[in-house]
Formats: C-alpha cells, sequence, structure tokens
C-alpha cells in the first residue's frame, strides 16, 4: 500500500492545532501530541496520527472533555485514585504518572489507578516518564472488549497492554511494552487491509472456534489471550488481560470487562455503566529505594550484555532486548520521516478541512 | 502410576520433624512445613514435599542455612531489601511478605526485593498472605536457568512465576499464579514419567527446534517463553520472564539469568556468582488506600460473576476464575487426603531412615 514521508515537527504541530482547536489548552495540546506522535515514531502506527480523528470524533459526540478539571480524589503517601474528568487518555496518563513519580521521590515508590479517561495512547511513553528520575516505570490500562477469556465465546477484555521501563547504565534501557493477547490489534488490522491469514493462535470466530480469517473479529470473532489455547497457556494471557483490567478500574472506579466504553464514537455506549470512563493504573519505583542506583545499573548492563550475546538458533536473528526495535525506529523515523499511509494521510487532510488547517503532503 | 493417600496432619507433621532435624528453629519449621504442604494441597504437586528431599540435600551441601539471621538490608518507608542469610526460601519469602504488608499498612504498598535466599515453594502461598488484610498480594521469584528467550539456543531464565491475588467480597479471591513459560516445568515432568508427547510450543531441542519430546529438555533443549515463537508472541512471554528475574535478583543483589543457583544439590554451581543466592520480589497493596474496601469488594464480586457466567464455545468447560481449581483441590484434599506418587513416597521414606523418623504408609 503506497506510504509517503512526513517530518516529526509537521504532524507534531498539525496534531496539537487540531486539539488547540477542539479546546485542549495550549499545555495540554502539546503534550497530548507528544504522547501520540511519540507512538508514529517508535513504529506503534496503529496508536499514533491515524487515531487523531477518533479523539476528534469521541469529543464531538461528548465523550472527550477537552478542558477537565484532572485530579486526586483519594491518596496515601505511596497511592492516589485520579479522576480524569473524562479528559484526553493523552493528558490524563502524563498527569498520573507525575502524582505516582513525586510519591516514589517522597517514600520510594508510587502507585496510581485512574477513572473517568479515555484512551492514553501507547503505554511506553507513560512508563518511560520514569527513567529521568532513575525509576522503574510501569503503566497498564484497560480497553474495550475484543478478547474471550479462554473458553468463552464473549468479548470481556481488552487487549490490555503492560509495560515495563527499566532503566540501565551504558545500556539503553529495558523497556516491555506488551498487549496481553497473542498479538496486538494493530497486527490483526494490517493483515485485514491486506486480506492475509492470521497465524492459529491470535483469534478465534463466533462460534469460538479458531480462524485464521483477520475479518472474523469484525464478524463477531475475538482476539485471544496470550497463549491462544488452553495447551498453549491462554489462561495465563487470561489472568495478565485480568489483573490489568482490575487495577485500572477496579482499583480506581473505572468501568470494567465488558462494560469498557469502545473507542470509536459511533459504537454504542454499553447498557450498563459500573464505572466512569476507562481505566489506567501506574507505577513508579526509584531504584535507590533498594539499591545503589550506579550498582543497580552496572548489574542491568552486564545482563543485557549477556543476553544480547546470547547463541542464537540457526537462522534465526539475534537475541534482542524489549525496546530496541522501538528505540532503532525512533532514530530512524526522527532523521528520514514518518511514514503514512494513504488513508490515514486523506483522513488527515479531511481533518484538516474541517479545521480549516492545511495537511500538507509534501 | 501407582498412587497412596496420606492424610495433610501426617505429611506437615512429618515435615516439620524432618525441618527441625537439620536444624531449623521449631518456628522455622512449622512455617516451612505450611508453606510446603500448600503446595500439595493445592494440586501444585512439584513444589511440595516431593521437593523435601531436595531441600535437604541442599543443607548437606551447606547451601541451605537452617539457622539463618534473615535481616532488611535497606529501606524507606514503602520499599526494603531483605538478606535471607542463605535460609530456606519457604522461611525467607514469609519474612520479606510480612515486611511488605506491614509498610503496606503504614504508607498503602510495601515493596521487598530480597536476596541470598532460596527456592520458595509456590507463589501463591506468599501473595496469598496478604488477604487477611485486605491487601492485593504480588510474588514473584527468579529461578535456575531452563528457558531460552525467543531465537535464543541458550537458557537464560527460569520459569519466573508472576502471582498475583485479589480479594473480593462473597466471592472467593482471584488467585493469579503462573510460570512465564507455556507450560510449567511440573507439567514437563508429569510428561516425561508417561513418556508422553508435549504440544508444540513448550520446549526446544539443543539446535533451538521446536520439539514434541519431553526429554529434550535433560539432553540440552529448553522451555520456551509463553507464546513458544515469535509468530505466537514468545517476546511477551521473554518480556515478563525478565522482568520477574530483574525485580527478583537485580533489584535486591541476587544472582540472575544464567547466574542462577540450580535447585538440584548435584547440579555444579554456575562458574560465576554476580550476586547472593535466588531472588524474590513481593508487593501488598491495600486496597483502601485506593477505594474504601467493601466497595471495591463489591465491583471483584460483580466481575467475577459476569466472566463466570459467560456464555462459552460448544464443548468447552465452563469460564473459571483464576484460583478456582487450585481452591477446589485445596477443599477435597484437606479431605480426602494427599496422593502421592510411589516414587515420592519411597523417598520420603528413606528421607525418614536417614533421621530416624519412621514415616508410615497407612
Amino acid at each position: 500500500m503506497s506510504e509517503q514521508l512526513f517530518s516529526y515537527s509537521q504532524l507534531f504541530d498539525f496534531t496539537k492545532t487540531i486539539l488547540h482547536k477542539i479546546g485542549c489548552s495550549e499545555n495540554d495540546s502539546e503534550i497530548a501530541a507528544r504522547v501520540l506522535l511519540s507512538a508514529d515514531l517508535r513504529g506503534v502506527d496503529s496508536h499514533g496520527v491515524a487515531r487523531l480523528s477518533g479523539y476528534v470524533r469521541l469529543w464531538e459526540v461528548k465523550r472527550i472533555n477537552t478542558n477537565p478539571l484532572i485530579k486526586i480524589l483519594h491518596e496515601t503517601p505511596s497511592t492516589a485514585v485520579v479522576d480524569g474528568d473524562s479528559g484526553l487518555g493523552l493528558v490524563v496518563a502524563p498527569y498520573a504518572m507525575n502524582v505516582a513519580i513525586e510519591k516514589a521521590k517522597r517514600v520510594g515508590t508510587g502507585w496510581v489507578s485512574a477513572q473517568n479517561s479515555n484512551h492514553f495512547g501507547i503505554a511506553g511513553y507513560h512508563a518511560m516518564m520514569a527513567l529521568e528520575h532513575d525509576m522503574i516505570g510501569i503503566a497498564l490500562t484497560n480497553a474495550s472488549p475484543l478478547v474471550a477469556p479462554t473458553f468463552s465465546i464473549e468479548r470481556l477484555l481488552g487487549t490490555n497492554p503492560i509495560c515495563v521501563v527499566i532503566p540501565a547504565g551504558e545500556e539503553p534501557p529495558f523497556v516491555g511494552d506488551m498487549a496481553t493477547t497473542t498479538a496486538a490489534n494493530g497486527k490483526l488490522e494490517i493483515l485485514q487491509r491486506k486480506n492475509g491469514v492470521a497465524p492459529p493462535g491470535w483469534i478465534q470466530n463466533k462460534q469460538g472456534r479458531s480462524s485464521t480469517n483477520p475479518h472474523e473479529l469484525k464478524a463477531g470473532g475475538a482476539l485471544l489471550p496470550l497463549g491462544g489455547d488452553k495447551e498453549h497457556g491462554s489462561h495465563k494471557g487470561y489472568i495478565l488481560g485480568s489483573v490489568v483490567d482490575i487495577f485500572s478500574a477496579i482499583l480506581s472506579g473505572a468501568n470494567y470487562g465488558p462494560w469498557v466504553p469502545p473507542f470509536p464514537a459511533y459504537v454504542p455506549m454499553p447498557d450498563e455503566q459500573p464505572g466512569k470512563g476507562i481505566g489506567h493504573f501506574f507505577g513508579a519505583m526509584r531504584i535507590d529505594a533498594f539499591r545503589p542506583a550506579d550498582e543497580f545499573k552496572k548489574h542491568m548492563d552486564k545482563w543485557i550484555r549477556r543476553f544480547r550475546s546470547a547463541k542464537t538458533v540457526e537462522d534465526q536473528p539475534k537475541v534482542i532486548i524489549p525496546g530496541d526495535p522501538e528505540r532503532e525506529m525512533e532514530s530512524l523515523r526522527m532523521n528520514k520521516g514518518i511514514p503514512l499511509l494513504k488513508p490515514v494521510i486523506e483522513d488527515l487532510k479531511f481533518l484538516g478541512e474541517k479545521f480549516n488547517i492545511q495537511f500538507e503532503s509534501k
């Protein structure tokens, strides 16, 4: 499919301007644009500017408040619950992560569960905020139900990602950012566009049988928890997705399980709302709350180097450290530009026309 | 294979007496016996009395100190590093989990990384200690290297389990306890005894090729991270196992990766020791550090009931909540007795003779 390259700064400025036009403050527009674009830079194309028009449509149906009063509802020295006031998750999440970081500065760790939020972009951006403070960062979020637990025919969980970021010394940080499904929805979308074949274990059809047709998801099928089926450990993916749901939403008072609001504005809201909006969970742990940071980093470097130099299977690539591919992609795209597919470009042009802002293909 | 039933109290008393004979205090013997037997009760037979003689052999080769001075090396209001002084993990772990719980009482959460420890039995026992305090409990541990990261031919990680325990109200708690591999080593041992066939995705042979022969693990092969191969998300199992390793050992100062000491006393120690013993990580989060516990539990009950009543795939069992099968097993075995295989009975008899304690088959 044909692609065209755009510079980071062009996409950043366009995104920021659109967000400002729909009522976000100067500061919020800038934060949200930075979070959104970090997905494009890191190669997670499904979570970047391709979603901008989706956020705008949520604002149009009054499901996103672009001028939220984000606040702490309850706290202890190491915990807080944040109310996102229906704001963009792209803004609520950095606020909540900062609360976690401030708590970690004072008592060693900080843990924040957020309610009344919306889609927060990529988990990696928020967790990586911990790095500059020599902290481990954690970010989780629930999401609208696309995943069938082991043996279920119903979709009860989102792709509920887990991100854990760990600083190193001379080596780059460990950035583990993963959906708790066998394959992220973005990978399935790529197959849908290409009419490709999905490997067994990614999805089931509406009867709950394993399928390789990526379009089954839109015909009542479901994504499968990491593992695929019981014999291959799908009950473990189900455990992980459930923990993310509970930490993000039941601790905070957000919606959970099948009641999480959908991202597409045209999909009707679930008939019941046991909580408010969607939920996230953030953690920050100061390294030196455990041992001196330089000692820790020296051992992280040793760990990383040992894994990177592992003897590999013939014909297979080298062992990589979580975060390696995204970091390389970021460096490449910052220099060479970010490729967008034609439908995404059309979508952004249309959005620009609506708000009287030029979106120019160079 | 022939089995015989033994009562909980008989196995508990025998275990406690043996541990006392090798020098554990009265109190430590009781704690360790309770932890070990909880595995037998919950149906995790690979981690119960079947391992007792293994712990004794570690003591014989002076790798376990039965009279340890377990202490806090460093702490902040919400964190601590515990030195297990080469004690039984069965004793070090409850000590460390109690430190986490006490910290959570004061500042909302407590997080403890432990070094210089040994095999701690089942993670579930330790994490479940949080329940009576209306806390979420977390227990992780690293273990000797049996697992090859994605693309690796070398074993660099243990089966590194993750356990998360979450209290509910009228419903029983959520107890997610999982190895970060496709299948736990105990499941492979069952296949080895039966000369069975392992499903693809569980193991690879020494060339790094997928294998269904469960004996390959003893011939230079490796267990595979949850997911099995890259196409099915094994890089995610690799992320999870790595996070467990780093939280348990690099935060605490224990050995990590390929340098984790082996459980069998006859296996030589790795040639290098970047830390001390093996490492664990524990967390305790007070529910009411986020929201009132009764509110939380009401929503957990709703969550659990919704998932339990999910429409299921034809011919498949009902959707279960993590912890259901182990709880049912515990109740059954407490009443009817714990079945032991003939080789385990022989092993315990031999152990009894060595210490002049009768191990009687009823």
